[in-house]
Order: structure tokens, then sequence, then C-alpha cells
């Protein structure tokens, strides 16, 4: 488990005390970050691109969060930065959760060193969702002042299913500690994960909260031993080729793709647009489904 | 899923429809079970054996019930019937949830049946936590009027943990239907859950909620069939019969054990009464621990 950590902590750039894995989904890591932060009425601010944004809303608000929300002009863009200032100065979030790539619509979301810098200065928590985006592209959770990343292990990593890595900045931590009330989720409680994932303090004195998946953790640690031999670098770099090459056969196929500003389009997820004489984009995938068995 | 589903349904002994697996240890199904059932101020009565009893309190207080417990005369003990329905009369729960095979005592929670009655006279929801007795001794969850029933895949099961059976009856479906407010956990909604595993209709018209672990999925199939295969009572009749020799061994060496009724001990835990001149069992267990390299 420290080697892991010791992983996580380079894919996301960071030296946080509090980085370990949750043992669900990517969702189960989006929970914990919420529920964790999240008390009665706290504002939350959620920047919207595509589904992911849409359900972190519906999550915030089942824990009884404010929420308000930032959307981008159109599906296919990304937030703009000016927009997120303004709502960062309207609303006075204690969260603002923003997803740096949108599996649902192909965009990247740029400039979060800047968007970090803001949130910083309106004392706002800064979660970023790089589920699908981590190992494809930059991401420094500590450089860009990030305070909560997540992430899966089944995208760029290349690991089994099933295990959520996610890191807490110090400033996280500290809001934690400072909750009037407790968790509602005891599976996902930051108190018992950190005892039993050893982050709390430096003696190795762990105590029993679940049964963590062996499996997948083994699992995990061969994907990050990968990762750090061939390093970080090399890894985005291989990711953004191989996305430019696909971008430019399918345009050179006479494809439009559905995110028009290259500087936005996720390496990891390519979306193209449905050419008009095709029709509904359903018709595309039921066509796959059938003909290739592709699974939804 | 669909196997899976089957597979589940032959070992919990029931018909449900609503039977499927959570995406996380036994730890997250137990989270499941009281989400989606408690609303705010509901009246739960736990029955307590043990550690397990004791955090199922603290879960349930979490997601704002009112929780009611009843303890058994000193750890090593079932809870007794008469107790049991003492307290149903008395507090009149939404829910009942008792733990059949305790852990951190070895203690087998008997008369399941009457249990599922007395429950069912008086209108409330039983929920029984197998997961550390499930396939090594009788469990019927239809015919013992059970409303939720899970378990971990890595007990008797035998598969990689991190994926957890879990079932509901139509009793309980129902009471979730009418809840006046969502489920706390997206992660854990029966809503999103029952689409992703087609419980809800009999089309296979599945929505995508999460990643499910495709390695832990293949993983229990494989269990769930070896099981199908060798049958539950065999099954049950050899964890039976390893632990009646186990126990017997131990008693001829001069050990006493912590479970005196050999009608309540647990056929996969046996737990030890340390010895008057060997004191505390943490000396034991830190010299197992230095010595074998067993971990806690």
């Amino acid at each position: 488990m420290d080697d892991i950590k010791d992983g996580i902590k380079y894919l996301f750039q960071t030296k946080n005390k509090f980085t370990l894995c949750i043992s669900g989904s990517a969702h189960a890591a989006m929970e914990t970050a919420l529920c964790n932060l999240i008390e009665k009425d706290d504002i939350v601010l959620v920047g919207i691109t595509g589904i992911w944004g849409q359900r972190v809303k519906d999550m915030a608000q089942r824990y009884g969060a404010k929420v308000c929300t930032i959307q981008c002009i159109q599906w296919g863009y990304q937030l703009e930065v000016d927009k997120i200032y303004s709502a960062l100065e309207q609303y006075k979030p204690k969260i603002f959760y923003l997803v740096q790539g949108e599996s649902s619509t192909g965009v990247l979301q740029n400039h979060l060193k800047e968007i970090g810098e803001y949130c910083r200065s309106f004392e706002c928590l800064f979660v970023v969702d790089c589920v699908a985006s981590l190992c494809s592209t930059a991401f420094f959770m500590d450089k860009w002042f990030i305070d909560v990343a997540l992430t899966g292990s089944q995208k760029c990593l290349g690991a089994a299913p099933g295990i959520s890595p996610i890191s807490f900045s110090d400033r996280a931590i500290k809001v934690f500690q400072q909750r009037r009330t407790p968790v509602t989720v005891y599976y996902f409680d930051l108190q018992p994960l950190g005892q039993y994932w050893n982050c709390w303090t430096n003696k190795s004195d762990r105590i029993y909260h679940h049964t963590i998946s062996t499996t997948l953790l083994y699992g995990l640690r061969e994907a990050l031993a990968q990762v750090c031999t061939q390093g970080l670098e090399n890894i985005i770099l291989r990711h953004q080729k191989s996305s430019e090459r696909l971008q430019k056969s399918l345009q050179d196929l006479g494809f439009k793709l559905f995110v028009k500003n290259s500087f936005c389009r996720l390496p990891t997820i390519t979306t193209i647009l449905i050419p008009n004489e095709i029709g509904a984009w359903r018709a595309v995938c039921e066509y796959a489904m059938k003909k290739y068995v592709v699974s939804k």
C-alpha cells in the first residue's frame, strides 16, 4: 500500500501525505471527495461540460449542498476562465468541482493552474476529476493549486477497474478536520480510511476498515510501476501522438470532429460529428453494436 | 451479469428479482442496505454480538436513523429470540439488522426463521448480514422471511475481494419505492443500480451507472459456477466438518473455545480463549505477527 501511495503521488505530481485509493470505481472516488468536504448548506460550484458535471451536481445535492453551476456555451466546448472567475466571485463557494476530461463530449478543460490560483484567492477548495484525462495530458496537482484530485485505474493507467486513486491537500484535510457533523458514509470517511492507509501519522499503525481487494491492489501496483519505469512525459506523449494521428486520419476520411478547437480535444477520447446524411447518432450506435458486438 | 444474478439467487436461496452486486467490499453492501431503506428519523433496531453490529449502529445513525440496539448477554453468545421479540414489540422498528456470523467473536446467530416470522408480524424489514457465514451454514432467504441479504465475495465463496452480492425482497423494494427523500449516496442508489443490473424490468435494457470491475466480475462468476457444480449442501458440510475437526483438535490440546455453546459456533471462524497463564490476547497477536508474519 505504501508503494501504491508513492506511485499515485508521482502520477498526480503531489507531495500530499493524504494520498490513497478508494475501494470502488471512480464514481466512488467522486463520492469520497464530496461527502468528506460537504456539510449541509455548503455552497458547491460545479463546472458542467457534459454528463459528469451533471452527475456531480446531483451527488452534491444529495449531501445537502447548495449547488450552483456554470456551463460551457455549447457541448463540445470547455469552460471559459473568465466565466469561472465571475462565478467564484458571485457565489463564493466552499468547493469548485471541475472535470479535466469530459468523456461524454471529448472535451479537455485547460487553464487549470489559472483556475487553481483563482480558487485559492477566493479560499475555495479546488476539486479536479481527471478520470478520463490523467496520463494523457499534463497534470500538476501541487503546482496548479489543486486540493483534491481523483482518477480511475482502468483508463490510461491500464490496470483492472474497481480501485480509484485520490489525493487531498493539507488545506482540504484541514477543512475535513473542522467538520461539525460526521461524514454520512462510513465507507468513504477519511478518518478510518486514513488510518487504514496510514495517512495520518508517520508510524506504520494501520487500523482495519474494510477488506481491500488485494487482486486489484497488486494490479494497480504493477500499472504504477510501469508508469514510473516509462516516465509520465513519455506516456503522455504517446497518448497525444496516437490521438493526433487518429484525429488526422478521421479528418482525412472526411469526418468532422465534435470538439472544434483542437486545443480542447481530449487525447483519450475522440468524438466525431455524425454526418448529416447518416442521421441520428443512435442509428450509428445500434449498427456498431449489432455488427461489432460493442457493449454499451 | 445475468449468470451472476442467477448464481447469487441460488446462493441466497431466493427468487428475488432485485439481486445484484455492489462494486465494493461487503462494507459497501452494508451501506447499500442501510442508505436505500433508511430515511431521517426512521427507527432501526440493530442486534449486537460483536463489532459488526456496533459498526452498523454507527452507519445507520449517519443516515439519520434513530437506532435502538439489543446486545447479547456477553461476547461469545448469540442473541436470545425472546429478547428480539420484546425489542421488536417495544421499538416497532422499520428495520431490524442482524449479523448471522459475527467474525469478531466467532458467534453464529441461529433461529433466523423464527426471527423472520416475528419481523414480518411487526411489519419490520429483516436485514441479514451473512458475510462471514454464507456457504458454511444453512441460509434460506425466502423461506426465512429475510428482506435483505448481503455477503462478501472472498469468504466461503473464495472469489477475489471487492464485489459484494446483495438481494432485496419485493417488500424491501416497495419500501424503497415509497421513499419521500432521495437516497444520499448515488453510488449505492438502487434506482440506477437496478437499471445497470437489469433488475427493474424483464427487458435487457441496461443503463450505464459506473464502471464495474470486469476482473472481479469474471472471478465471481467462476466462483459461483463452482458452488453450483459442487452443490451448496456439500460445501456447507465440508466447512462444518473441517470446523468440527479443528474445534475437537484444539480442545484435545487443552484449549477452551470462546463460544461455549457448540450450537452457536461459526463454522468459518473458531475463536479460542487465551489461557490465563499466557495473559493478554495482544501478546499472542504480537508474537504471531512477528514470528509468522501474519497481517492484521
